[in-house]
């Protein structure tokens, strides 16, 4: 299988563009996918090989070549809208040697006394490699508006660094993908209650997890102004509906190869005599 | 398929216990796993199934337990012996968000100023992660040793201090996992003249490689006196025939087990009233 299982680019028909609203988007659809969940697992398989030699073909360039691509995917939701199955089953059918992950959490005290993209900076990927943000930067436009732990003239402040930073870092040639896993409140709801239900998922609850999903209209909120502020050119989000998990992971999957296809990586040239080489190995 | 697969378990028949010799080890057996490589795959992947559910309870006892377990394979090789492989096959099997991985280059001008284990403690797996070193402190008392890069005295004082701080990163609840990938001469020559004959391989081969074949004998007496030294009960080494790749890879993966089920993680309990929450969340 391959894109052909689209009836559009995901990467375009997924784009927070110009007069997006987070409000008209359907959380439980599959736009741009011909077929079910059982394809949907067929695809999801065939194309991690898809993305897995490109991801090869990133590393060894910047090895021995002079490419300096890396990838950034950046990931923000809501609480169990899949960001862990997406690191999981996407980022997991990857080299591992070719990821660079960073889970950023609350801040630590030494974080906050820099400025908020102080931490983001050092966890930037190296070339050739695929990071992955698991909530990041964004966390500061979002939590920090909802909770009130900046004031309207900061958040603003920060809209117009982040737009500064990215523009930066990609001229620097880091591609960036920008996703906002998309579930409804319902949903929300079912998948904290099976956290609730097993034991063995008791670990992924917290009380605070409810306190937040009060707030889930001042989050929305929060979402449809960064999505406007810092949807740019060289980092447009991606707004991924995720109420079907399988759904979010392909779509994903997708951007990322679009991503990696669009920097089109080739092998690099040997930078030795080959023929010299294998006849000093021969001899060995 | 299970460890029943095995007539014996391998973090026994391939530990370098007292009397070792690897001349004796014969780099194309498969000692200890009934079978060819079409079982051996089968086995790799479920297996995979079982190391990951142990990840898992691993990584959830220390973020809401009080659970501080880590594990943290160590893996040495010549070139070309599959440390590659057994990162993408045995470590890529597991879900990325509980692993670290850290590989080891030629140190840094700023490493180089501080002793040998300054870098290596600074890569240490967190509680509740599993921690991949592909190449080691080990290659200070090895390319070290080969190369003279460091005099008699002081490769003696690293065994001692590898000894020590072994020991101590052990009691701290890291469970540490040796691992020398060992091939054959023959094998690596073979390996190397694929990386020649195939463009998309180049990148992987350097004209340095050959220069290092050339000091295999002084490279496997470098290897037996580290595992001689280093090899104690707190962080035995275990030396994986690799001339097939399968068979390591199994090895590894059964390796990695062994060491999870003796933590036998478990998941932890609520520290919050569980009936209580599904009041509030259904309330919500």
């Amino acid at each position: 299988m391959n894109r052909q299982a689209w009836t559009a680019r995901p990467d375009e028909i997924l784009r927070a563009a110009a007069g997006f609203r987070l409000d008209d988007v359907d959380a439980g659809a599959t736009p741009g996918f011909h077929g079910d969940k059982v394809d949907g697992k067929k695809q999801l398989a065939a194309r991690s090989r898809v993305l897995g030699d490109l991801q090869e073909r990133l590393y060894a360039g910047t090895r021995t070549g002079d490419a300096t691509d890396a990838v950034l995917l950046v990931l923000q939701a809501m609480d169990t809208a899949g960001k862990g199955g997406i690191v999981r089953h996407v980022v997991g059918g990857v080299d591992p040697q070719g990821v660079e992950l960073a889970a950023f959490k609350a801040p630590t005290p030494e974080e906050l006394s820099h400025d908020f993209l102080w931490r983001i900076e050092k966890r930037l990927p190296q070339p050739g490699f695929i990071g992955v943000f698991d909530r990041s930067h964004y966390e500061d436009v979002l939590i920090a508006r909802v909770h009130g732990l900046a004031d309207d003239v900061e958040i603003e402040r920060r809209y117009d660094a982040i737009r500064a930073f990215e523009h930066r870092i990609a001229e620097s040639g880091i591609r960036i993908v920008k996703v906002m896993l998309h579930i409804s409140r319902d949903e929300q709801k079912e998948r904290l209650m099976e956290r609730l239900d097993r034991p063995d998922k008791h670990w992924k609850y917290s009380p605070g997890d409810v306190d937040e999903r009060l707030r889930w209209d001042d989050y929305m909120a929060a979402y449809q102004t960064a999505l406007e502020r810092t949807s740019s050119a060289d980092a447009p989000w991606h707004v991924v509906p995720a109420n079907h998990k399988w759904y979010a992971r392909l779509a994903v999957q997708e951007l990322l190869i679009s991503a990696l296809e669009d920097i089109d990586p080739q092998w690099p040239e040997a930078d030795f005599d080959v023929a010299a080489e294998k006849k000093r190995l021969a001899a060995s």
